[in-house]
């Protein structure tokens, strides 16, 4: 097969993700839903980090899940397990999620109208980077144990997400972890990344991480009550 | 676009990876080359793995790697740091080496008769799984960091695999690493694997790994004897 039509095949591919996306935007946006999608490398901790987050935040506002994964649906039973509902999707073969299975999770869930969707990727620094999902941004979650070059070696993950959570800070002295350079390979790649350091397993960093995602509902708000007066 | 459109430009794509990977199978057996696809998540040791291991070897026999990685060349000029010959292989969006990747890079390295070729893929537990390069097995490398349940999350990685090197190995007590359940999971989905544990730190079980390659170098070469006598 020619390269010209395996390009041609990847563009109509992303084509139809990119209008599906608008799609589950527009719906975020009516029901007043603030949506996130995480993305990692397997192992990062976005699961551990997510179960932490809902059942601290579940109180204040309606939240969602849907967690994605090649196989078993632990993730979101894990979820589950913290009161807040979770939706798995199922990739099988595939690397990464597309808005098409956002679209359909959305519905399996509770109304969640004024709340929060968090969408845990599947675990990849790749493949997830292409594919808009409709969410408000991605956060890329970056654990210390990893190293500090991965933003330089999988740059396009850090070039489209608005946050980087660095994740098990508190290896980072066991691991001679230096935070300083992981934060310049980042910014490197992507001048504007917001940074953030906590531990999903001690629970520090979290206040400043619930700050950030305030700021950003704040934000989208202003951002559709600006369009509605408009 | 149709999912059969999909589905059959997949077929073509892998088909053709396929025709090649024969190709550079069959270089590699006329040149008593013995090569090792190394995949893992980002950041699960692959290249300080494989600094020790070549270092420690290359007074045996002819050692080349090939480095995959989306940017930078930072890992070939690690192994370079050593003394063996290595050649960068950036994938720019893309996943995964493809065989056609490797035929070319081989070219590059200086002859490798009667020893190692090993071969660093991209830093991905997904897409690498379906894509064979020639190799003589796939080497799945999983750091205690990760947790136990990557084997039945991403199991065609693992299935793929003959050996899974359990790495970081020195960490597991500071994480609660359960090393049994992570070999009854990576067994679950292939019962066949082979499993040894390591730490690229500290060099803890890198004697089991020589062993491990020895005893693959003499398999292939009876099996080539054999072909040869029959």
């Amino acid at each position: 097969m020619s390269s010209d039509r395996i390009i041609q095949v990847e563009r109509d591919i992303l084509g139809k993700n990119d209008r599906l996306a608008a799609d589950n935007r527009a719906r975020f946006r009516a029901d007043d839903v603030l949506a996130f999608n995480l993305v990692s490398s397997p192992g990062a901790g976005k699961t551990t980090l997510l179960a932490r987050a809902v059942s601290e935040l579940k109180d204040n506002c309606p939240i969602g899940v849907i967690e994605g994964d090649q196989q078993t649906s632990n993730d979101a039973e894990r979820i589950r397990a913290t009161g807040v509902p979770a939706v798995q999707v199922n990739t099988g073969k595939g690397c990464h999620l597309d808005a098409a299975m956002i679209g359909e999770a959305y519905d399996r869930l509770p109304r969640l109208n004024g709340g929060i969707l968090f969408i845990e990727n599947v675990g990849n620094l790749v493949c997830p980077a292409a594919f808009d999902l409709g969410e408000a941004c991605k956060i890329v979650v970056l654990s210390t144990t990893e190293g500090e070059d991965k933003p330089l070696k999988y740059p396009n993950m850090f070039a489209v997400s608005s946050l980087m959570l660095i994740n098990k800070i508190d290896l980072a002295p066991v691991l001679d972890f230096d935070l300083a350079r992981t934060i310049e390979y980042a910014r490197r790649v992507n001048p504007k990344i917001e940074v953030l350091t906590l531990s999903a397993r001690t629970g520090e960093g979290f206040a400043a991480f619930y700050a950030w995602i305030r700021k950003r509902a704040e934000k989208a708000r202003a951002a559709s009550l600006s369009a509605v007066s408009a």
